[in-house]
């Protein structure tokens, strides 16, 4: 691996991949690569205080547009704050949620359309995109059951099943769409089972970087 | 005047619009007609979430991309929750600021390109758009002058003379490509004669409403 790479983690929310991507970026870094691990909507100043905009349970009457927008805008200044330079310094980023999760939630899920929020996205990302994606395929009604039941819903959490199965929907398309850059992560099993999986596709990839 | 209209008001940064604004929603709630008054970025609450965002000084390393889009986000919002429901109430809706501010700051100022801003923008507001405009003509030198040196500046107020004169030259570009809609307002004077100007214009306008 001569360069930097960037990787995404996708899925619905409770498909363990905030987890899975703290795995992964320890077995990184035990293996002497260095990774940067940032979050979106967040990973930089300005960016947090979209996101808390974003999740401000008392945004109820958000609009679909005005969401979408805010998402865009959060990932321009996270890109250039943190992605690019860590890239060009030659690092592994480990990103939790990029422009797929855009065009799953805003485009399938809030039917804004997936063409619309893509090209919103690239124009405003600078056609940055990330060099592989982890789909963890997780059906929303496992992903609802997972959630904790005692913690407290931010405003997207509080979405009802249609809209998570059109999200479901929408990130498949997206892979179905991608082949080469976005692998399908088998989460049926523990989570050590796809840790494990996890651990020999990276090892088949870093094999061809 | 049969149904509810809307009006914005634009041009640099201590152009006098606000005061103007002040004026004319005074002058037309004497003859009765029903007014609201509002501005952006802002507006409602989640706008107004925004604006904070924009106007924070120590968000200094704000990208160009970003700013548009928290523009546009807060515009979206503002649209829907206020100018719409206003002017399908029959009110005249009197905006400090609109597409038009994006455009010449952003697009012009910024550098960003005006048919990119207007694109994005017209999108987002699915292509709402004023019935009329009055741009003051305020050149920025002028303007620099006016605004208050003991005021705290924000940080778009930071910006430099070069920056105020391409937003400047964008308004009067914008002003040029729509004659219809855009009427230019001669600031030389008074206050008080920009008042009268403006009372003139808006009697005119109002006869064939």
């Amino acid at each position: 691996m001569k360069q930097g790479k960037f990787l995404t983690f996708e899925g619905v929310d409770g498909c363990g991949k905030s987890t899975q991507m703290r795995f992964l970026s320890e077995y990184l870094q035990e293996k002497g690569l260095e990774c940067v691990v940032t979050r979106e909507p967040g990973g930089c100043r300005i960016s947090e205080q979209v996101r808390e905009i974003l999740l401000d349970v008392e945004n109820k009457g958000m609009e679909d547009m005005t969401e979408a927008l805010l998402y865009a805008a959060a990932r321009v200044q996270h890109i250039e704050e943190v992605i690019l330079p860590a890239i060009r310094a030659g690092k592994l980023v480990l990103c939790d949620r990029y422009i797929d999760s855009s065009v799953a939630y805003q485009g399938y899920g809030r039917q804004l359309g997936a063409e619309a929020i893509l090209r919103i996205n690239q124009y405003a990302a600078n056609h940055c995109m990330p060099d592989l994606t982890f789909f963890f395929d997780y059906k929303p009604a496992k992903a609802f059951q997972r959630m904790n039941p005692h913690k407290e819903m931010d405003r997207l959490e509080q979405e009802g099943e249609d809209f998570y199965d059109r999200v479901y929907k929408g990130f498949r398309e997206i892979w179905k769409a991608n082949p080469a850059r976005v692998r399908r992560i088998d989460v049926s099993g523990t989570k050590f089972e796809t840790r494990d999986r996890m651990r020999a596709l990276i090892d088949e990839v870093l094999a061809q970087w």
